[in-house]
């Protein structure tokens, strides 16, 4: 048996197979992206599932010409091995390596990037009305999963694909799942569809119907069975203007050729509904499907998982669960409080408190704007949300933080889990703007704890009246690894920073887990000789007037460190105060990520490149100090 | 016949009416809101069409322990009314007087406060998930129109909605309308629904089995009736777990009693879907339902609009226009250039395109999110989108920006209209933050005009290679008034600002519109003998450096003027500029708006409050000066 997947370097090549080849060259695929992920961690799981998909669509469409767009797009992985990047697949998620998600800047096969949900629809749209409008013929195919659907963005895209006649595909890669179960009431219904045995009867007949005779009267059957089945199934998709087709197996290659060799030529927006497992092929990734989204490291052979991979997690808590255990500590003894994740239960250790207080938790799926809205609702009658949400998809909710809580004045705290750089997952990920874009909004309370201990009292703290709304922002991963961080509660007032170390030369304000790597360079200084006073700021809002007063009052030099954007948050926060009040400070020198986006890489990698690492930290103070 | 509405002071007495009283109460409010609305302009059609509703749900609810929760909320008038500010309402949308939408901290019958579209499903989840955490029988209604429901935010709230068992009844408010025609799917499929013949006679018969019988009984058949409807009308509500009853007719108040009192003792999600007339009951509004949307003054007996009630329009000519104007000519010659608009192509002037080139323009629909990142595709795919948003509801498609504009270096003219203070809309709707929430993002550039020629030359000048994505906001309403704004086109070049006054006292930095008060207040100075430096920043990002070396070389004092919030804007800019590099600036004095929300009120009055006003801009001249 030859070697397939090492002919193939572009579409063209996959092209000269002949059909039955198809489903070795899907084997091939699988063990490489399984092996590559193995050494290299990666989201295994979608890729796992999409890989027949993906092959049928190079091998029926013709890309780059033709547009393939990607939802979230860590399902693309053999898209990226199939288009000239098997060799650099093996940095994927590196440091100027592959990014982890598709990327025009990186292939002109990734028609449209992505990392965040539920954005295929509206760019393939894009795409459709521009061909149209030029009266080009290319095609256009916009692939989401069953678990980007739950988000509005999507819905708004059929809508309105619906209400054209653009000449674009859907296909709804339903795997049941996000990175966890989904959830809602399209969920329940896609699963009515696909488990019915009314479908199961349609499906043989439809496909036995398409396996013979000529393409023309089989398109026009499938329309004809399709039409049925919606009509007594009744599907999202159909009241917004948009054929339904399907359900049909997504990993039966040769059957999604012929499929789409027949839907390719149909005009107006349609939908193919394809039926996919999640870890497809990989006995492991496919019995714990959450857990191998995103393995980590682990032995491809034994499907054991090397956990160790970050040798610091053994010994260390993470900031979520700290936030999960903490949080079901405090909801043990408040019965108002109830916790709110979008789709990130596990990812957020909203799971901690879910086990026990199933009815006091609320995983509304990928809708960020919803968990808001929702939350508020829940603020109005009387209870203390906990929302959860990824600071960069926070960036999905950011008029209803405005609209919905902050002008009401209603009390909700938000957890922004993935605060600052995160490291492989990119520049889609990194949550840089927060800091900022939470500043300006007035009424809310923005505060960063530098370690476990802080984000422990802050969460407590959060629950007393003197508390505002308030974003608490931490870090994905470890800290400093506090050991005993359970220890009884602090409470902690807004707007106090704390004195981390005394010193005359200058001053460090750092906000947040940032301050962990400005005080070890502090104390790399002291070692030259350079005593810097150094305040663990706590709150960017409101900021603590009195040190910022002290500070322009008694030194000449004062460094800000956060890991969030330079624009907007304490840097200007602190500048601002300086350029209104200060009569002797002469310099402001902000650290922090700089004004352009930052790609993918380990955070160390990141941190040195923006300037914020504990080495070039030591570096800005030498610097001020005039010994560098 | 008496006077009912006066006898009303709140729910408890509208109960105490017969219900062969309710059609004349409603004509009554519809004659008080119609003669308040002419000579204290607001929203008037919304309100007309929602009379009956709100009438029929005060009498059969018993709020505020029930909670109706409106969405947008310019329908709510009656409501307001109703809920013992019938005489307040003379003030509504005033300086200290009544807010123009639903607010929490003006009413506790107000359940939720709104302004923005399509937040009212998942506010009201949260209250009944609310309730049934705590075994309370309270009711809950949203109240939701067919234009809000192209949201995502809707479709997100109806899917967890319908993944529940919540105690919540959703009225569907179906004019057809937003403030233009909808569009998309999903209106199209409603208006199957109540065009169908099949419809008509099924209508009679559900509604002719509810007029007798045991309530019990009726209740069943009508659940038959509406499940029935729904399989052959295959709405959007079913697939996501909303049982769905109607359509009804929304002007018939006792049969809306009616049908209400036996919704209200069903369980479950379920949605109410009624049929109501824009403007109903007052001709010209219902015959040109968008004008008379907001209608401004008016004679009410003749309805006659008095456009003259602003006197500075028939002279001016306002920035909307100026955009739409341009764009059209823009467009004539290059034809990259498309246009797009969330739902508002005559409250952007895009309509004036539109008409010469339907093609090209895109109206998608109260969607935010899905404009930005259609947007995206139109620009990846080689167009020129210009995507015209106000500024307050670009806050829906922030995220769309970042990760699908932004991030990917595609090139997307956003036209952010209703920037700053936009007067009486108040609270929801002033444009505030759009220059922080904008200035932090990377690869973007921000700029604000000061009149009508520069937004022209802006407009054009984003065609070239050398802009970047641009935010070009400007405010409501009319500039300065420049007659001859249609000049030959002027290349700008990014990131230089212009000199407005050379001086030596100290120095003005200005942004935008707010420029025409500095130049004012810098002439009014003058004539103390205050001499005052003034540039026209133009651009908050790129920001002139060149400009911010020299000043802060050569002034110790500097103001910034923005109408936007001070933390993340110019002043924030300026400060940062100046706390890193200045040897010599004393003070930065930041005016614009603070940090706080700012309600509703002329913009003169707002202005003033915040301190940009001309006349508080010379105070603060003459204080710096030592002078006041």
């Amino acid at each position: 048996m030859d070697n397939l997947i090492e002919s193939i370097n572009s579409p063209e090549d996959l092209k000269k197979l002949r059909p039955e080849q198809l489903p070795q060259l899907c084997d091939e695929l699988r063990k490489y992206i399984t092996e590559c992920c193995s050494r290299n961690p990666g989201h295994l799981g979608a890729s796992l599932g999409t890989i027949e998909l993906t092959v049928a669509l190079h091998y029926v469409y013709n890309a780059p010409k033709d547009k393939i767009i990607w939802d979230v797009g860590h399902q693309a992985y053999a898209h990226k091995i199939l288009t000239g990047r098997r060799s650099a697949f093996l940095k994927n998620r590196c440091y100027n390596g592959l990014s982890g998600f598709p990327k025009m800047s990186e292939s002109s096969y990734d028609a449209f990037g992505t990392g965040h949900s539920s954005t295929s629809i509206s760019a393939a749209l894009g795409y459709a009305m521009a061909a149209s409008m030029r009266n080009s013929d290319e095609k256009v195919v916009a692939v989401i999963g069953d678990g980007s659907l739950t988000a509005g963005l999507a819905y708004e895209g059929l809508n309105n694909a619906g209400g054209t006649n653009a000449d674009m595909l859907i296909i709804l890669n339903d795997n049941k799942m996000s990175i966890e179960p989904n959830v809602g009431g399209l969920h329940n219904s896609l699963l009515k569809i696909t488990t019915s045995a009314h479908y199961n009867k349609l499906k043989m007949k439809t496909w036995k119907a398409l396996g013979s005779g000529a393409i023309r009267d089989a398109v026009q059957r499938l329309v004809k069975a399709g039409k049925r089945l919606v009509v007594k199934n009744s599907t999202l998709f159909q009241p917004l203007g948009i054929r339904y087709f399907g359900p049909v197996e997504g990993h039966d290659v040769m059957q999604l050729v012929n499929t789409l060799k027949r839907l390719k030529n149909l005009r107006g927006p349609r939908l193919l509904h394809i039926l996919t497992v999640k870890g497809k092929g990989y006995a492991p990734a496919e019995k714990d499907q959450a857990t191998w989204h995103a393995p980590g490291l682990f032995d491809a052979e034994t499907g054991h998982r090397l956990t160790d991979d970050d040798p610091v997690i053994p010994s260390k808590t993470r900031f979520q669960d700290v936030f999960g255990h903490t949080l079901l500590e405090l909801a043990r003894s408040n019965p108002a409080i109830v916790g709110i994740t979008p789709a990130m239960p596990s990812g957020c250790s909203l799971n901690i408190m879910m086990k026990e207080m199933p009815n006091r938790c609320f995983d509304v799926g990928i809708a960020e704007q919803h968990a808001v809205t929702f939350s508020a609702g829940l603020a109005a009658a009387g209870y203390l949300p906990y929302c959860n949400i990824y600071s960069s998809f926070m960036q999905r909710a950011y008029d209803s933080v405005i609209h919905d809580v902050a002008i009401q004045n209603l009390k909700v705290v938000f957890c922004l889990d993935r605060g600052g750089l995160v490291g492989e997952d990119g520049v889609t990920h990194h949550g840089a703007f927060d800091l900022a874009y939470f500043n300006c909004i007035p009424d809310i309370y923005v505060a960063a704890p530098m370690d476990e201990v802080e984000l422990r009292n802050l969460l407590y703290s959060a629950q007393d009246k003197r508390y505002k709304t308030i974003s608490i922002r931490y870090p994905r991963g470890t800290g400093t690894g506090i050991k005993d961080w359970r220890r009884p509660f602090t409470y902690m007032e807004p707007g106090k920073a704390r004195l981390l170390n005394e010193g005359k030369d200058m001053v460090l304000l750092s906000l947040g887990s940032a301050g962990i790597m400005g005080a070890a360079a502090v104390a790399k200084a002291a070692g030259k000789g350079i005593s810097v006073q150094h305040y663990d700021m706590r709150f960017l809002k409101p900021v603590d007037e009195q040190v910022l007063e002290y500070v322009s009052r008694n030194f000449r030099n004062v460094i800000t460190l956060e890991d969030g954007c330079l624009i907007g948050g304490l840097y200007s926060t602190v500048s601002m105060y300086i350029a209104s009040h200060s009569d002797t400070v002469g310099k402001v020198t902000g650290l922090g990520i700089p004004d352009r986006f930052v790609q993918q890489g380990k955070t160390k990698q990141l941190y040195h490149e923006c300037g914020y690492d504990t080495e070039s930290i030591a570096k800005a103070i030498e610097t001020l100090a005039g010994k560098f």
